[in-house]
């Protein structure tokens, strides 16, 4: 007998945990249309190179990793951004810019498992690459906040921040690049006094723990302050005013940015600007996050193409959907049943419930060879609209017999009129 | 710099491949929910006990095997039976029957790749659990001819066969069960002859190649002549009426039946009633098939519980119409791109955007920070409806300067009255 669990981390998702997944990825999928990202459709097994190259140590580690038959070793992508840019560097070299790509499926990491996190889950990524303006990175944020609206999530808000500023203080303070990537990995996991520890001269120590700590009433007061913490550090200033520049263009558009953190950090190593994480309180891990990463198409053996990105968490949007008990606003359809009284009618049963699905009734043909009352029974309890039963009598008349479940009402009705009676 | 190849086997679909594989994927969807079918979603990664236990040799040995992190021996699905048995005997187990239940998604086989069969594809999985009759086995055949019409897919037929029918003269004939596999195996591979090879019995192989062999001129007249062959056969002769009234039924919607074949096998064990696949002119691989296998929920401990089901290929469909060069009955959004003249109106012209975006206007915001000139170049190119161009005069007096790409033409239309230009 086989092994009736599931791997440890993954799950089974039954019709009722399926359906808010899939009305997150139909409103994901709204988005992309609305903000003109066409779809692409990338591997989940990728050379483990690929998906090694910049992802960072801390994923790389939780890679599900193997050798295919062919002896080529492979990985389950934990995310969609190398996929991406392999294809902004091959296929998708020679498009003009602004290039804009979006991509939904599932990824997968060996984290270990807790409410809202599992070894796979689902995401819709979306890359636009090509613009190095505030308006790009405000674009990813603005398609996140139309995306969370329109699914009905309630009171979620973003949290900003910069890769650049934090860059610009370490590259002053003479910190080489793979030191750097350990400081940002070590903010990621907020373990900043361990962070704080690899910067060798005290003064930046002293600089860096205030930009830490320093947080304004408002998202603008904050990047104010900010803007006096770098004070001296030309990089970091020039970042900070192209944070403000994007903070400007999202909250004209009336996006819920809750805070500006300048110590906050991604697990990811290639994001070089603007970052960003969207959250809800009644849950611990993001619902989102992106930003910009100018250096990565690079990387890849590409043109020096800016870009900025941003994936969302489909099923943990799903997940804080359920908690919230917002219901999804999915059309219902009218629901039948089809049952013949008689074996020598299945044929004509079978052909009256086809008719009724091509005009779009969610039709159950009764396939258990029921008697009448147990078939009725059950539709009743399975909340269908309407039987419809097909008997020789009636049938003698080219008609059927149609009982409303709800009124619990039922009347003979001429095939001709079926499609008129059930669709009202 | 990292390998910018796909694994071989393994293939990224651009937006002209991606759509096509999406729109067959909604009318699966569709098709799932007139026939009312739940959708339930379970994971790629798999116990490797689990899909190698019923799912025949040819398929174990070309699966994705590998050991997770924490030494689990794993696999990528094949196919998604196996998963849906497990629901079955598990979470599902206490469901009334009949059970619909329908999964959508990437399954993994090692094959060596060739049009249209590539090692990562896409299938729509339907299965009807509880039912015997031969409505249950009619409605498979019948949705996956609904699925095909709805595609706009041209010159489809389904072949349909009996396992029960080379089963019963097998075990007539006294062959063990593993014997009988690796026959059925062989047929699947269209080695005849070395299948009959391993019928001892001389009189036996006689009436095998008979059955093998035998071709009416329609359908009804093949189970005609399988009826005559099998005589004397009680099991085998009771598959044969089976195969009829299964016939009959889908005859009756209409369904397109090429051929009935006797000597028709497919690749996996655990089928044994029914089978059929659906196959188009234009490819030499199946774009679906599926059938009855009423012992499998038994071999993953359940209760016995009869079931049929069917895998459609998507990728394969999507192909067929390309190859086919069928029109998509997609519907056309109208595109807009918004371009603020002044650096100062981003924020109106972004604001603008969102305002079109939520009365359901694709549009691309002017990211790249060009001059008016270039920006509409590019809208020409990209077939833009409309420009909204956003400049300081204008917007003084609440207005926007709206252009109409196709027809060279520009009016100055006042904010309010934006969408209603827009959407005509």
């Amino acid at each position: 007998m086989p092994n009736f669990q599931t791997v440890r981390g993954m799950r089974d998702l039954l019709p009722e945990e399926a359906e808010p997944l899939n009305f997150v990825t139909c409103k994901a999928r709204e988005t992309a249309q609305l903000y003109g990202y066409r779809e692409v459709i990338t591997p989940v097994v990728e050379p483990y190179e690929l998906l090694s190259a910049k992802s960072g140590e801390e994923i790389r580690q939780r890679m599900f990793t193997f050798k295919d038959l062919g002896d080529r070793a492979v990985a389950l992508r934990p995310e969609f951004t190398a996929s991406i840019a392999r294809l902004a560097t091959t296929a998708l070299k020679t498009e003009p810019k602004p290039l804009r790509v979006f991509s939904v499926g599932s990824v997968y990491r060996y984290d270990e498992p807790q409410r809202g996190r599992y070894r796979e889950f689902w995401q819709s990524n979306f890359e636009l690459m090509g613009s190095d303006k505030p308006e790009a990175d405000a674009e990813t944020i603005l398609l996140t906040n139309n995306l969370m609206k329109a699914t009905g999530l309630q009171n979620y808000s973003f949290k900003i921040g910069h890769i650049g500023i934090l860059r610009g203080m370490l590259n002053l303070a003479n910190i080489d690049d793979k030191t750097q990537n350990t400081i940002l990995q070590l903010m990621d996991k907020k373990e900043y006094s361990k962070a704080l520890d690899l910067v060798a001269d005290k003064e930046f120590r002293v600089v860096l723990k205030d930009l830490f700590e320093l947080k304004g009433e408002t998202p603008f007061e904050t990047v104010d302050q900010i803007e006096k913490t770098v004070n001296g550090c030309k990089e970091a200033a020039a970042a900070t005013q192209n944070l403000r520049d994007v903070l400007w263009l999202v909250n004209e558009c009336g996006c819920p940015v809750s805070t500006v953190e300048p110590a906050f950090a991604r697990g990811l190593e290639y994001y070089t600007g603007m970052i960003f994480e969207v959250n809800v309180p009644e849950l611990d891990v993001a619902l989102g996050g992106g930003g910009r990463y100018d250096k990565l198409i690079e990387v890849f053996g590409g043109e020096p193409t800016p870009a900025v990105g941003v994936a969302h968490g489909l099923d943990r949007i799903a997940l804080a959907l359920q908690t919230q008990k917002t219901p999804l606003a999915a059309q219902r359809m009218k629901k039948a049943v089809v049952i013949p009284v008689q074996e020598v009618l299945k044929g004509e049963a079978i052909k009256i419930s086809q008719m009724l699905r091509e005009a779009g009734v969610l039709v159950e043909f009764e396939v258990m060879g029921r008697k009448m009352g147990k078939a009725l029974e059950d539709a009743d309890r399975r909340k269908v609209d309407y039987a419809v039963i097909v008997g020789e009598r009636e049938m003698e008349k080219g008609a059927v017999v149609v009982r409303d479940l709800a009124k619990h009402e039922q009347t003979t009705v001429e095939i001709d009129k079926l499609l008129e009676k059930i669709k009202g």
